[in-house]
């Protein structure tokens, strides 16, 4: 074969070499944050060799500083390359056969997309749903176990859609009485309002690279409890190949019987090294003072949007997760708008409503580097200066 | 809930604060390859919004470029956040349902892995194999195609456990004949080996951003013909959430009767980045040059091993994949200790034998920004001292 065979289309560059420049935002969606410059760092050296030991002693330092972020010593601790949502999909892959039993307590768009998952491998499921703004009470989640015979419960704990932040405590050890599991979504509650892994007997737990850990994304975060770990070796079928937490334990070393750190797929070093930065930050600060980092710049947000007159969509102050605050979308203002004026003007990011806050709230989010009280300041004039525009534009 | 509640376990930061340097090595394994670095700039910066208009133009820049890589006009030519097994899993599961049949043409550790994959969806697979160094003959492929009344044929292009390269002209219209699509793993071949995606009437292509393309590892890259399309609209089951082609194809805006980019997961725009300087890279050069290079290169080095005594693996010639050469293991060499002579000394990282060349051969990756006659010397350098340095130790 030759290699200088003509070819039937043109490279594009020919056509146009036009470049853009990507310029920086503050990125106060709902995640990604912004990453420190530690992390970029640490994200732009030389890939490694996925089977290199550099790596293997990295993904050492990750799964040691991992089971401190969740608060566990569950050995089955590790990282998928995928989004949070490939990580949800892996646990109910790695823990239901197709005509198992699943509950799942919506709380917005997320646990619409696990219901939409599940469906895809005849998974048993029921969804139980509240108005935007509550959250679930042990007693309705102990009622749709038991009627429904669950093998696996499944709750979103920050709830980046609808702003709020379902109670965990009391959860697990009710699923147990049940011999049923207990999978937590955490992709954007982790590394900002308390969770507790072995305390709270959570069997299943994910959360993404993007959100308050401050990473990029492309990676999800997993612990597994020795009783998930059971239930994924009793499993009669096998995961989808690339979620096979077997086969990606067995890489990252999870397993006491076998320490060949087999290859699962090729691995992405830059994206390791970045999170194993992202990760030490967290571990230097340490986990009490990230959450509460959180709740006090959250706190003063809600206070500074009052001064603003704005107002929370989650009404129940106790309801609220503090990494996503929605804000009602003051009346004569187009959300929209509002959105491109204070990212025109102020390079500031933020998001529209969706599922339960859809064309009815904005959102915020305050996560990782970015939950600092001189960006809620930058935000909230930005937003003052945005509505009075706005208005101004309106009566004119 | 109080954020301040003591933790249970301790940072581990404060167990060990030490910390450890990446090297950087030149990587001539099977892939990853070294980045440009302009590749790492691009990587290096600030996250932008999945859902922002700076996305969708990156989106569309590479999508121009990728379907000029391709060599193809196809609509559905996108990137998915997986590694390349993630791509080939995705195409098995967007184009057959369980219990349809597929033919794997098995050339090492690529195809065995495939096989694995469908097994997990209890699709009926017929897979063929070839002695080590052979490749497939279109009579041999229409055979199973014919027997096994395939609804798709699973071929890699570029095996590079085995260090093959499979000839894919006449495939596409020899499986038509028989209403069965054709997949190429071309994986470890894109940028090396010339490949016409319509041309030869493939109708599904996977590589990955981390060979010869020259970006971090994390994306792979895919193409659906329009008989593709068609099926898999046609097919009874979905394939699962994440790599659901038609969401990732809204996404990526790749349909003329729906142009909503609607989410799908959060895309890292890290490595999107990174992936459009690496396409833009190819572009410019011109892809009738790139291959040209892989091929000038890899003979280059199979000369230049000849000259210190060391032997090609794949003995016909016609049938080397230009992207990885496999070299016998010279007598009396033990190739663990050559590899880490190479590594320590001369900061090269090179493969050992995997699948067909388990034990048998090394491997030595000249892929991307690495397919250059300096790095060849270099490397043939460093063996020649790694082999006389060996020796004389067996000797004493």
């Amino acid at each position: 074969m030759s290699a200088s065979k003509p070819l039937d289309y043109e490279s594009p560059h020919k056509k146009s070499a036009k470049k853009f420049i990507l310029k920086e935002y503050i990125q106060l969606t709902a995640g990604p944050a912004n990453f420190s410059d530690r992390v970029l760092q640490a994200l732009s050296m030389q890939c490694l060799n996925p089977l290199s030991k550099e790596m293997h002693l990295m993904m050492d330092e990750v799964k040691a500083m991992l089971q401190y972020l969740f608060q566990t010593t569950n050995p089955l601790t590790l990282v998928n390359q995928t989004s949070g949502s490939g990580g949800n999909e892996s646990i109910l892959t790695n823990l239901l056969d197709s005509g198992d039993k699943l509950v799942i307590a919506v709380g917005g768009t997320w646990g619409e997309k696990v219901q939409d998952m599940a469906q895809r491998y005849a998974i048993d499921v029921l969804a139980i749903r509240k108005p935007p703004g509550e959250i679930f009470t042990l007693e309705e989640l102990e009622d749709a176990v038991k009627s429904h015979q669950a093998n696996l419960l499944f709750v979103t704990h920050g709830e980046s859609s609808g702003g709020t932040l379902q109670q965990l405590e009391g959860i697990g050890p009710m699923c147990h009485k049940y011999d049923c599991l207990l999978a937590v979504d955490a992709v954007a509650s982790m590394g900002v309002d308390p969770l507790y892994t072995d305390r709270w007997q959570l069997d299943a737990v994910c959360t993404a690279s993007q959100k308050a850990i401050g990473s990029p994304p492309g990676l999800c975060l997993l612990t597994f409890s020795p009783r998930a770990e059971k239930r994924i070796k009793a499993k009669k079928t096998k995961s989808p190949y690339y979620f096979d937490m077997t086969r990606q334990g067995l890489y990252f070393d999870c397993f006491v019987d076998d320490h060949s750190r087999q290859y699962h797929y090729t691995f992405s070093s830059n994206l390791l090294a970045a999170l194993r930065e992202a990760l030490a930050q967290v571990c230097e600060e340490g986990l009490s003072e990230v959450w509460e980092r959180h709740k006090r710049n959250s706190e003063y947000l809600w206070k500074k949007m009052g001064d603003i007159g704005l107002e929370c969509f989650v009404e129940k102050v106790q309801n609220r997760f503090h990494g996503i605050t929605c804000i009602k979308i003051p009346s004569g203002i187009d959300q929209l708008e509002l959105l491109k004026f204070v990212k025109d003007k102020y390079d500031i990011e933020i998001a529209y409503g969706h599922g339960p806050t859809l064309n009815k709230a904005m959102r915020i989010g305050l996560l990782g580097q970015n939950s600092r009280p001189e960006v809620v300041d930058y935000l909230v004039q930005a937003l003052k200066d945005g509505m009075e525009q706005l208005i101004k534009r309106g009566t004119n």
